[in-house]
């Protein structure tokens, strides 16, 4: 297939749909036919984002203006609850399109577990049960079939891609899993508040949501579906000063005969044929900066100085694998198309 | 034209080769044929750069060691004085390799001028003579036909696209020509020095190279040509606490009945047609935020409130536009490409 | 003197507020008797500014119920407008306290300036004619006797304390003063703003209020009387990734006979006997990492290449020199203290 | 007592030293008598840092040149190996001296696991023996009549304020400890290293030394004194891109019966009479940013999701409590002065 695939991208306002469009305007087969920001509708794009003012591009309006007819795929970003309000309309206008969700709103599968962390009733749980996991390397086939995707917070696409092989080959006890995450500022959004201010954030850090972030429930589904039994995980975020990247360090207690190299070569074996996921040798160290504006995850493995103890370090960009870039993975997959088209862009570094 | 390319990088372990590594991956007719690194000699790409260790490249090897009749372009990323050494030895061997510097070599066309700046007299004073000024929008038709193209710096291509077509028609003092520059820590390249450690260069700011930068004599050089007289500049270089973009905010006297907006329009006629350089309109404010990462230019045209003067900003990556990403454009004219070629990545923001 | 000066700080929510605090605790004559803040009334200081959980401190209240007679000396650090408006109200109640304004509100002598400036009629004209600028360098006589202190400006600080001695004693043009400034984040205040987010001001500068800055009209009102003509100048600031630091890079041209020697003799002269004002060597460059935290400038001189012309470059910390830190050193001289009692905080380095 | 104390400070020329210089000034007892750095020895201070040019100060020196009789306390700040090579030469000469090292000379009780870690058998074992290591708040009365003090590194600072209350009192299984430390960039010191290259730190963060940090040792040591058996523990640190400050995240399983309350009770019993270790309430969180600049540590509790286990959050400033403020805290113990003289520095925000 190479047609042309019309997307709309809802809440492009915000620093995932911004990087969404940055990333789809490399993309040979996308035709970008609406962008919606409710509240800056009738702007031009270049206001709001003037780096992507050297795009001819639609300018922004209400989601609910959109011409569904005239659109194959719509992506996501808006603020949790509202897609799963918007997505029946939308389908019920135009059964055809590909939803692709980078919100929370359809990510767990309970929906009893979605009401306690977000606070209100699911307010599509019909639409949920179709809803695909959109973790591309876990779930390729499923979403290939898929109508609606709801693609993964940025912390579960860093822990999980690094520990999910290694939980299901029961390398690793499962009901031990420590999690230390640090994110850059725009894993916050784009939304006016006081501890993303420059002055605030910046030579400082700090934790944050500690043992209570809405991403761990999404982490400990993935991890006990692969575990086979119900766990709960110690996950803690740290805000860092610094724009894109996350990096999570988790702390693991080796199954008996298992050892560091033993998971590292399960994840080599695992992530081989993969062109987004790397696994890096004993030497290196994974940091953000290698993958910094780009589609990959890196990830390492080291001995701790206990025995029976091991180190997984995993290291993406919370706005492109974390979120843009992992939607348009999964785009492609549903159109058919190679799996890497318009993620091929290298990390920026300095 | 749509073959191969087959290029060398010399000086690939600077922030400059590697950037230029890093389009020339995502350009589809280049072949990276050698990177060379005299000090890292024998180590992989990888470990010197670990964000490009996705890429399939050759090891870094010397410059001595390179076959230079399996190379159709090559690119010079050296410290001064280097590229005047070898380029007579590569050419000897062979002729019809085209050659890019991205060093101070070869920009200077007076060797007299050179030797005052870079304190030696010049190497290579009869290849001096072929060299044609890389600032590909000025002199688009003699790259062309070059062989040896001697890329501006960084500060000069940002302050040259703002005032040569200002200068050039006469709008302004070509006398009163005040420049303050600001860039960000990569234009002082990846050597180890104390003022380029995270805790010297970070929250903080400072001028360096008062009234004494090594860019000033090659601006001069290319406004005197175009104002059809010698003309000094008062240039003055800051260390901005950021890793790339450049900024260059000059003050001019109007001419008589010069008026900012004829600035304006003067350089929005000139740059119509150009892919790169973008003119702003009144209400928007050139940043580096806008341009990081990609080939793009910025400018915008301001009033002074003192009658009779303006102020033009201009905008750009210092490793992008500033280096790798001219010498590539560059490149697409010595061999009949598109000039946009393997160029058209889009800024990163944030 | 040596007895207890009871304080309160309006506005003390703000950055410069909190750095007010900061400096009077370690003052040995202030007892803070009231902070204000209307929007936070009823907090503490600590759940505002968790660094100042250290203090013993009163806890945040509206301005109206603060006991004026309890008060010896009042810091304002309010919206503009604001101070025009409670002065002579809190004047009313006690005559005998001591006004130190940090805001805009008496800074320009002419109303009419003021109005063009700030959009409003000024509220206290006559209070304006018993303002004294608080440039404490220049006007430590009268502010000794004063009433109503009006500190000056970050900027304004900045180019005033380098360039009055400059100009009056006439050895530059003053018709042609370019002033380039660069401040860092907190100069915005700690506001909610989408420019001063993280994502936006790091790794990025932009100049803003490009010749339209309201400290222009400040620094113009005291060159002119320095030059003993009215003068205006070009002056245009820009925001830099970091959040504390004041540069101003001034470019100007020499009066007959003048020399750039001449111009740094008469700095050192001026300054010899000043605690704060420190005029650096000819081979040093200021920074604003050398005066980071403290109530130091620092002012360089420079030749230019250009015969005839010369660049002086200050630095200081806005919140301190640039506003806290200078409203104190004027409240010592109206309580007849040591000028720098409290202010010998030394530089935050690294 | 309230004599004036000589002081030499070894190393002068680090981070550690002119931090320590910037505090001794604002010492009341303190006078500087001797800085040395043999590698620049001759130059002035504030020529190797300007940000301390507004002090008198004497001029760099050799250590081998300063006359020991007129000095009461050396301050040391040499890299590893050094100072117990010369301290026994320096004591040879004047046995009154006071020794406080801020190396790793001195830290670990047992020299064959310095050997180990420091690649090196240990030069002064008979000296060891005296040293007392330095964590003020549990060594008050050694220290107090020490001539050796061995002040901690800034890692073990900020893990054993949290943990050695929680660990003494059995609240926490001792063989299950994880800490994830995070430091900013001015640990890994002043020498020029590509990793702290402002373009290789900035935007970014990565782990380093994982478990296998030269800190791990001595948290072991002090750790394993307080449970009363010997310990090991899971220590990862990471490199943040910011100048100044540190934050360990400790994951610890509770013993039975406790609770995270009472890990937080503990710690604010132990030490509510103290100056500088603060226990912050259940709903506030430690943050860098809270104590900068200061002799200041932050101490958090929070419970985990998972039932029986606690995070703890410890924050200081690496440069003051990590090294030279407690060094100087140290120095008020051995000569009977009131503790935090010359320590009241409040933390620097923003």
């Amino acid at each position: 297939m190479g047609g042309t695939i019309r997307i709309a991208v809802l809440g492009a306002s915000g620093y995932t749909g911004a990087d969404l469009v940055r990333l789809a305007a490399g993309h040979s087969n996308i035709e970008i036919a609406a962008l919606t920001a409710n509240t800056h509708a009738g702007k031009s794009m270049a206001s709001v984002f003037p780096h992507l003012s050297v795009l001819p591009l639609p300018d922004l309006t209400t989601w609910e203006s959109v011409d569904w007819n005239g659109v194959d795929a719509v992506f996501c970003g808006l603020p949790h609850g509202t897609t799963q309000k918007i997505t029946a309309s939308v389908l019920g206008t135009n059964p055809g399109i590909k939803v692709i969700d980078m919100s929370a709103d359809f990510r767990l599968r309970d929906p009893q577990v979605y009401a306690e962390w977000y606070g209100h009733s699911h307010f599509a749980p019909e639409l949920q049960d179709e809803a695909v996991y959109g973790l591309t390397e876990s779930y390729r086939d499923q979403i290939r079939t898929a109508r609606l995707v709801a693609c993964p917070g940025c912390y579960p696409t860093a822990v999980l891609t690094a520990l999910l092989p290694i939980v299901s080959e029961g390398l690793v006890d499962s009901s031990d899993i420590v999690i230390d995450a640090k994110s850059g500022v725009s894993g916050a959004g784009r939304g006016l508040k006081q501890n993303t201010l420059f002055c605030e954030a910046g030579e400082g850090l700090s934790p944050y949501a500690v043992a209570s972030h809405r991403h761990a429930p999404e982490i400990e589904q993935e991890l006990s579906r692969a575990a086979g039994t119900e766990l709960l995980i110690n996950f803690t975020p740290h805000l860092i000063p610094m724009s894109r990247g996350e990096l999570c360090t988790s702390y693991l207690r080796l199954s008996a005969g298992a050892n560091p190299a033993m998971l590292r070569d399960a994840l080599k074996a695992r992530y081989a044929d993969e062109t987004f996921i790397k696994v890096v040798d004993e030497d290196v160290i994974p940091q953000t900066q290698n993958v910094r504006g780009s589609n990959f995850v890196q990830i390492g493995v080291f001995a701790d100085r206990i025995a029976g103890r091991a180190i997984v370090v995993s290291a993406l960009d919370n706005l492109v694998k974390g979120s843009a870039g992992q939607a348009l993975q999964n785009m492609n997959l549903l159109f058919g198309l190679d799996e890497s088209t318009g993620l091929k862009q290298l990390p920026l570094f300095p």
